[in-house]
């Protein structure tokens, strides 16, 4: 028998070309031929943060630290938890040393290891960026210097990168007011779609930040009084304009899935006592529920893909919100109920034709219990991809166990990244590709289904679905 | 190395002898020892929705739509969500061409990949009805023609099969009321027995679709005055009824298992309330809640096993539960708490010589949480089998895993095929038996139980746990 | 090919060197020499439940069913469950012969195949015992006499056993008026140290048995009127008291999380209404919830890491709870919420330095949906070894799974065995060493992590982490 050791000799760097498939040899041999089907097929992503910015001017990414550390809240959340001040990361605008910071860094480089984030970053330095050393406290320096060069030169910039990671479609999330001229002005540009998405939160939900301050900017185009029905006129106009500059759908991120539908006047008696500031809690949790409902409705008009991101409690901790601002890595998951909260928005919609509605979560328990048997039901309901904490090779594994038996692969979303790191793009869709690929192999090893099934659904899951799904 | 593919190429339809066993070499040999010492097992199936009227007249099953599609909601949901009208399957009476419904499913066949239900038809087909042909598009009529072909023949029709699948106990579902005349009529005609269970949910849950008047029917037999007492003597009379027609449990299908105790005049005034209409929704959860906990005293009483399903909203959408009625895949499950909405009951009965609960869910996250723990200390207290949606081979593999380390293997239900598609029947045990190997053969090849303790749990499983459990 | 059997043909008394690690070959090679690097570290054990008497006062185990059976509620749960009461077994204090009970111990030890317990126990009577023979009823007599025989020689006293095994660190759980005289006593007798814990629980929730007559206890040093600011004091002292005999923690048990902030007036006002014994169930609930949030200061204060076990609902079953008293397997978990429960005491300390906060729960859904969030983002939280029910190989790998990719393996506690049964604490930490290196060698062999990572970690786990985390 061959010692495993001799297994790892030849890859000093640890970029195992099986990485992520099963250990088990058939399976894996199957996983491999899979994987290497969907391993260069064009990404798809159809919902992230990438800020449009840094396609439409071009520019160089700063230096390595904001590439890796500044702005990606899984890491700087686990360096916070270890003890290491968010300013010293730069985080919140905080001026700091690069070089400084990225030696923090790579001294708890260890930290990450066996995380999604340790993987994702992995990979980006050895596969994306081609550097031989791993990070640690004593190649710092030298790492840096490698990726300050690569990013420096012009082969690296954004648009070099977006043809190089042969991206077909990338949604960016934007505010509605935004006047999107920064994605016109790509058009053309690029090999492939850069689409602005609708992402109304903030002129919804009466909790955020200068609600009453936005719902009036979104009104303000015009002098006659605020209305409940010229506010909703508004929120339409605004999502026609979304459409008409190529966006495909519309995201809404919440903390409950709660729905329900409203008679106009009650509606309009609640938008008054909402935008007049005096709305209690009970209040600002069914006009949510109300706009929720809503914001389905549009969709079913304009033909928007509705996606929902539920089950998040923002700024847990006032005090590093207060002092760095949202995203700072101090959001924390909540128990999601989909079944009853979104019933009233699926009684009046979740038949209507065309109507599409991706459910994401962060509570696992869901997975089996409430998504799959709604989207194995509704035509209008998909099956969003693991998300923020949960997508990662062992979660992936888990949903899809979760989930494949009761709705197939039909019902899934495809893939979504998710993210602003661009770097991590071509990373984490590889990841998804190994994972589904792996868990296709155990379904064929198992004899559960036929070799030439695995390969369609492999191959309809990296483009053919996510297509279908946001209507690209 | 023997490239993985020829190990594929003796199987040309697929069915590898060694299915859903894991790929491990080690551990699929002793799993399949397992399996074989238990394949071929008589079937006990002491809870399932098979219509007694297919045994009683033994007519041919109809068609091969109405036999795979039409009946079965596990299919014609998955097909709904992929835009197929019901109607046009035949669901809720509907008629249609069964070649043409036949079609139309044959066309959408690949999305059941991956799936339970496509798994096991896979199997009926090949391994119940020996045809060769794969289900495609293109084999569409000549499957159905051999399905057709075959269930015109004697040998297939309901008696013939019940004797070829080795049945040894099956238990019908039945309405209270049901003078089990074709359950006498069967007595001694078949080689296994066939058993009524004592289903009583549209008598007890206010909600239930024409419940006054149900209440009313039991009472009929009598012109006395309406009374809670009443109630509950004509409920426990047709119960008597049963156990002398051979019935051995009672079922119970909740949303939510709550139960409480009530002293007799609370019970007396509320039964009034609710049988005048007039009880708002918390009065009839308390009814509910309190009929769930004399239906306990009643078993405690005559010794029927007490099932509980718990944790489905029925109808979720009010626009198909209109237009195809109940059953028709609109069912979505909700989270449950069996540890505080059961104590009540367990506080009075739990403890209650000869008294059997066996508590079904499809929230995954009460197998380690509740279920396992509850069953682990109360005597009356069962595990019932993965459920509906979870009645899959990766389900049950994380069921076991989830109950097993605290509650051992005692103390489960042994499986429930819980089906009206009979030709599944000797499928889902197969499946069951399968992946029930599986999961010893990993304890063994970790070192984790003797080979012998698992030969003897397999054995037990398959017919001498469910024999206690129910009583049989 | 070889056939399986002959695997086990040199093993016949059934212990597997390679027990709990992976079957597939490359997997188990890795996993096997990560788990022999750590198989003989000293046990570091920061949270349990030995009683002081044992070590103090160094008296032989009294006779096997005393050592295995009575007191161990794992063990007389299921037999329980299995129809046998528990006055058999000795449970409450009840005279039995403790040989009858044995046999009626191995009568059903078949019940115990594929538990956590039977698991251990296997261990304990092979590895530690030494003895050849399986339990069953035909040995039971034999392995009886065996144990009895052992357990009254010095070299199986509790001191000698202390040596034997390696504990580095043993904490016991300790009544906050305990003088700790014992521990005290034991100072410089054993090659480890023994510490006391701070469980305060009888003193802070008003639902506990004997709540006003423990805080009047704890208030009687002094004749000063019974103000709440009194009653802090006086836990500030004690805790003070068990830091200066070694105290490192203070344990909580609850069967909700729920913190909240409290003013002084309300909090005055609210400790009156407690003591008076006329506080309603809200009253009583913000109490504990306030309390929880004061401990949390105080932990903050003095140093001492606050370890929360929540999420248990005692003594499910009155009439047992009656006849046997607590802590006699009859504790059923509940859902948790930590998230929300939490939010106020981590808003007010989550970003105190030098705050160690260890959540533990046994509802497996929150691991990956807030237990792993909160601890990859607050400095002061720690993530708690599977407890109670999970504490077994299956569930350490689901929670490693559930964990480590959103947090990685810093940020949890390192094991914690939670036992009283003195005998398995080193079987429990053998056999989460096991489970660790099964996970670990999974990464590597997948090519997650580097095979150095995975022995940096694997060295981390069993010694520097659990020190790091309980400042020992």
């Amino acid at each position: 028998m061959i010692h495993y050791k001799l297994l790892f000799m030849h890859q000093p760097q640890g970029r195992d070309p099986d990485r992520l498939l099963p250990a088990e040899p058939v399976t894996r041999a199957i996983a491999r031929d899979l994987y290497d089907r969907v391993a260069d097929a064009p990404i798809v992503s159809p919902h992230g943060h990438v800020p449009i910015g840094w396609l439409a001017d071009d520019i160089p990414f700063a230096d390595p630290t904001a590439l890796f550390v500044t702005h990606d809240h899984y890491v700087t959340r686990l360096l916070h938890a270890s003890g290491i001040d968010l300013a010293r990361l730069g985080v919140g605008g905080r001026a700091v040393d690069p070089r400084a910071a990225w030696r923090l860094f790579a001294e708890h480089w260890h930290l990450f290891a066996g995380t999604a984030s340790g993987y994702w970053i992995d990979e980006e330095l050895s596969q994306v960026l081609g550097i031989d050393e791993r990070l640690a406290p004593a190649t710092a320096d030298a790492v840096y210097d490698r990726v300050a060069d690569a990013i420096a030169r012009p082969e690296w910039r954004p648009r070099a990168l977006f043809e190089r990671f042969g991206i077909e479609v990338l949604a960016t999330t934007d505010d509605p007011l935004d006047d999107l001229s920064r994605h016109t002005a790509l058009s053309g540009q690029l090999p492939g779609r850069v689409l602005p998405t609708f992402r109304p939160d903030r002129y919804v939900d009466p909790d955020a930040e200068g609600f009453v301050q936005n719902v009036e900017r979104l009104l303000a185009s015009s002098s006659s009084p605020s209305t409940f029905g010229r506010y909703l006129d508004a929120l339409t106009e605004r999502r026609r304009y979304f459409i008409e500059h190529g966006a495909v759908s519309a995201d809404h991120g919440v903390e409950e899935p709660f729905t329900v539908d409203l008679d106009a006047a009650a509606a309009e008696q609640l938008f008054q006592t909402v935008i007049s500031g005096r709305a209690g809690a009970a209040e600002r949790r069914l006009f949510r529920g109300h706009m929720l409902f809503q914001m389905a409705r549009m969709s079913v008009d304009d033909g928007l893909v509705m996606t929902l991101h539920a089950g998040v409690l923002r700024n847990h901790s006032s005090r590093t919100h207060l002092e760095y601002g949202a995203d700072s890595g101090h959001d924390i998951p909540v128990p999601v109920d989909f079944t009853r909260g979104l019933r009233p928005l699926l009684e009046a919609f979740g038949l209507a034709s065309g109507f599409h509605l991706v459910l994401f979560a962060i509570d696992e328990s869901v997975y089996s219990r409430e998504i799959a048997p709604l989207a194995g039901f509704y035509p209008s309901v998909f099956i969003g991809a693991p998300w923020w904490f949960l997508d990662a090779p062992d979660a992936i594994g888990r949903f899809r166990s979760a989930v494949t038996e009761t709705a197939g692969f039909s019902r899934g979303s495809g893939f979504i990244d998710d993210t602003r790191a661009f770097l991590s793009i071509p990373v984490r869709h590889d990841t998804a590709r190994r994972a589904d690929s792996a868990f296709l192999a155990r379904l064929v090893a198992e004899g559960r289904i036929q070799l030439d099934d695995a390969e369609r659904i492999a191959d309809d899951l990296v483009g053919p679905l996510p297509r279908r799904v946001f209507k690209l």
